[in-house]
């Protein structure tokens, strides 16, 4: 029910994932029955005719309550005990479902993933991780969102956290970590950013050292590539809602001066946000993705993937065993 | 002498601007003068040759000693009192000149301005001010990394010093202020931002409340264009090096897909930070104005320009004069 075009984008996006999927996997629509099924039966009647063969992998699970965006995240959860959110993610610490997708309020959806799923042990908050584009290959941006005000202590965790994620979801090998400063040397950045740097390199990761802003856009530093690049929330969803307004700013540059639309269209797909599916909030004991209000099928149906994805590499094992691992007092 | 490319750019950027400038200005080349006097003949011999009628409004002022790029700041300036940044600005102070502009150390020019020029009163530290040039007109964003972590007081100080340079560089009227956030509503952000939203709603300025990083290459938000975003100066110069950053990542990816260069070329004139000329560095009393180490002769130009027009409104006196009219208690 969650997003601005639900339910049709978060349906269609199931259909388009359910035929791509193994046919090991199925996919619970967690909602409005009556609303849910009406959509369905239009998309495989119309559109989505392709995945009629594979209906028997969908499940309707009714949810009577919707979260609104007006909703407080946490009084939410509280009043609204039969939201698609909450039913969706109690299933999965029944055992009824191993991973939740959601479109809707990321406010909500983090408050219910840290109260029902819970969180490792040794974190205090969950990280939003997201994906930056880049000119080499995609970075792991963590947190994009969650926390506001961090600890040098939090930065080593999310570095801990974006180092499983670009392992298992992006099949990099012992992933390089950068922390977001505003210089290269060690004695630049905040007060924050300079304990973190310290506490990074003994930290057991492969830790680059500062990164700055214009590292981002081209995927790493002149001392090479980066796979993980740590900041604190405030300023990862500063750069990341900026990120996704620069491109088609410039687009609309380029049409204004005569580039040709196709060539645009064809040259911004690697910077279509839509296209890089959820973002996985990392450190619950559980798989929680989180989508862009946005979203639209083939970024629901991307998001079902990296669901799959996270559940098939054992990435929440992961996570807690290498936290688990850490180097005693290096958080 | 400062900057990647100087004596030559900075002398060749010296050489336009003094065609351009009104004839009752005249150009003080600070440095090396040997070195300076042989890159001005050349010039003016060659590629130049159109500001010869204009030679005698320059003047080489002898500076022996150069700061570099490793040297520390503040050091520096204690074991170099005869560099071109010392000497440059201690002018000022003597009633020699009536701002500086440098491409040199940024740290060092900073310091030296502090020290030699002095702060406004009320002040804790300078702010540097950028240009960020978005879909609608550009927007003056500060602080850019002068300081990293910053009170809301300091915050207040900024919307006061941006609010003057958008009057008085950018003409604008009654500018609107933004405070950059990670929402837009007055609850949204982090410790920083929450107060320094409560301190500027009663700072006798034009408030817009909170934007978001989309809203900075949009130039506003959907409740209209903004003039000023204050940040601290950590985020400020992530941001500032990320969208130098961007541009260069995307025309790439453009020219990879087939767009025609000199179409890009075009397209992304208006994104060349270059041409944006130097970032005041405001608070100090007096005009300091830092350029990009790699700056080109057109962005010392416009560098200059900056500098004759903050002279002309007098910018330092109307900076004086708002810090000192606001109201009790708002920083």
């Amino acid at each position: 029910m969650g997003g601005d075009l639900a339910p049709h984008a978060t349906v269609a996006g199931a259909l388009h994932a359910i035929q791509e999927l193994d046919a090991a996997h199925t996919i619970q629509l967690v909602g409005r029955t009556a609303v849910i099924q009406e959509t369905l039966d239009s998309l495989l009647q119309g559109e989505l005719a392709a995945a009629l063969p594979h209906r028997g992998r969908l499940q309707i699970v009714e949810a009577p309550d919707v979260i609104e965006m007006n909703d407080k995240p946490t009084s939410a959860l509280r009043k609204k005990p039969n939201s698609s959110m909450v039913v969706g993610l109690r299933m999965q610490t029944e055992d009824q479902s191993d991973a939740f997708v959601s479109a809707g309020s990321t406010g909500a959806q983090m408050a219910a993933s840290t109260v029902l799923l819970r969180l490792h042990e040794g974190l205090t908050r969950p990280a939003i991780s997201t994906l930056f584009p880049t000119a080499r290959q995609p970075i792991v941006v963590l947190d994009s969102g969650a926390n506001v005000d961090c600890s040098a202590d939090e930065l080593v965790q999310f570095a801990r956290l974006g180092v499983v994620y670009a392992e298992d979801l992006l099949g990099r090998k012992d992933p390089v970590v950068g922390l977001l400063s505003i210089g290269e040397e060690e004695e630049k950045g905040n007060a924050v950013t300079k304990e973190a740097y310290k506490l990074l390199q003994s930290a057991g990761i492969n830790f680059q050292g500062n990164v700055e802003g214009r590292d981002l856009p081209m995927g790493g530093s002149d001392r090479g590539p980066v796979d993980v690049v740590v900041c604190d929330g405030f300023v990862g969803n500063v750069l990341l809602k900026f990120y996704e307004a620069v491109a088609p700013m410039i687009a609309g540059m380029l049409a204004a001066s005569g580039v040709d639309h196709d060539q645009l269209q064809m040259a911004f797909r690697n910077l279509d946000y839509s296209a890089h599916g959820g973002a996985p909030l990392l450190g619950v004991r559980g798989i929680s993705i989180i989508c862009h209000g946005k979203s639209s099928p083939r970024a629901i149906k991307d998001a079902i993937r990296v669901a799959a994805q996270a559940v098939e590499t054992r990435m929440d094992e992961n996570i807690g065993r290498r936290l688990a691992a850490a180097p005693a007092g290096t958080a």
